[in-house]
């Protein structure tokens, strides 16, 4: 691996596992046996790391944004949630530190804005889609509030199972995950579409 | 105000403000021109003045958990959630540092987990009461369901509408954070409780 990878994988390593507060450049470097001086030569403060890793994290979400066009049934919906949960476990630190991330530095928050707001999009053309294959029924307003639900489930899911640890588990689940996703959508399934949101929460409620 | 309550209300305006992990108590002392020594006499370190904080928190959701009693129809919902909401932005670093805070003081993380579960037991007894006043209709499993997304949606709104803040605003509104819980229940309304979300659609949505 090149030393410019090396970095950056370990600085993920530290930012998930510790929180993207708590690490410092020096620490990084010294967990890989380097100089500050090296490190620095490839990214010249945290700020650079941070922001490369959330371009990569951005990359690594885009095959969801365009998951709408082969989303025909519920169990492809479950499926891609699935994916998304696990690239989201991948970077847990950029939805869970959000907050520092955008105090500490400002010039990112433009990107997680504008990552929200494509998340935002993908939901909507996914129940229009899901609406127009006949697989549930809501009218667009209920698609708006129903993609932003959804999406402020899917940013703020492992946050709050640190919360609710026995009911939730404090474990990547993303298949649970994806599947507390799909009850909001109970209300509005047509019956055809039912059978596997039950099959779904016999396996994970149970 | 005592010098303890002094110390407790300015450590809540910096760790609001400025976020939880950036705040020392070197600075709290310093911004209340005081003597570290000062500050260490009555909390000898931040874990106790978050621990203090954190119990005053609790304190002040108290009112939320006994709401179910007096909840009859949906606006009394709305006014119960709206306070909720006021009292959650008085503290806000609590669930926007929650995951510094439990890994930082794992002491705290039992009062925390059990402050949630005493919201879900909240919410789950506020709809069983409108299902039986016949506001609502959703069944025991539906209503589970529905409380864990509520509490979610409570706990979470404030860090997520920072990632949205064209749509949700990112200034203090508790009443449309209130009316955005309610949209929750669209589904399961009868028809003479949809008016009133009605009504609050046009006054949040437009």
């Amino acid at each position: 691996m090149k030393t410019r990878d090396r970095i950056l994988a370990q600085s993920l390593a530290l930012f998930n596992e510790d929180g993207a507060p708590a690490v410092t450049t020096n620490r990084i470097a010294a967990d890989l046996g380097m100089s500050p001086g090296n490190l620095y030569y490839h990214f010249k403060n945290k700020q650079q790391i941070v922001e490369h890793l959330l371009r990569r994290f951005d990359d690594v979400l885009a095959p969801f944004a365009n998951a709408a066009d082969s989303v025909h049934e519920l169990d492809d919906l479950w499926l891609a949630l699935h994916l998304l949960f696990e690239n989201i476990h991948a970077y847990r630190f950029v939805y869970r530190d959000a907050d520092y991330l955008m105090r500490e530095y400002p010039a990112l928050a433009p990107r997680l804005h504008r990552m929200t707001q494509a998340q935002l999009a993908a939901m909507r053309r996914i129940y229009l889609a899901l609406s127009q294959r006949g697989v549930m029924r809501a009218s667009e307003q209920e698609v708006e509030l129903l993609a932003l639900h959804t999406v402020l489930v899917i940013t703020c899911w492992l946050s709050f199972s640190r919360l609710v640890p026995e009911a939730l588990g404090t474990q990547n689940d993303s298949g649970r995950a994806a599947y507390h996703v799909l009850t909001l959508l109970g209300p509005y399934l047509e019956d055809d579409a039912r059978p596997y949101l039950v099959y779904l929460t016999h396996k994970y409620l149970k």
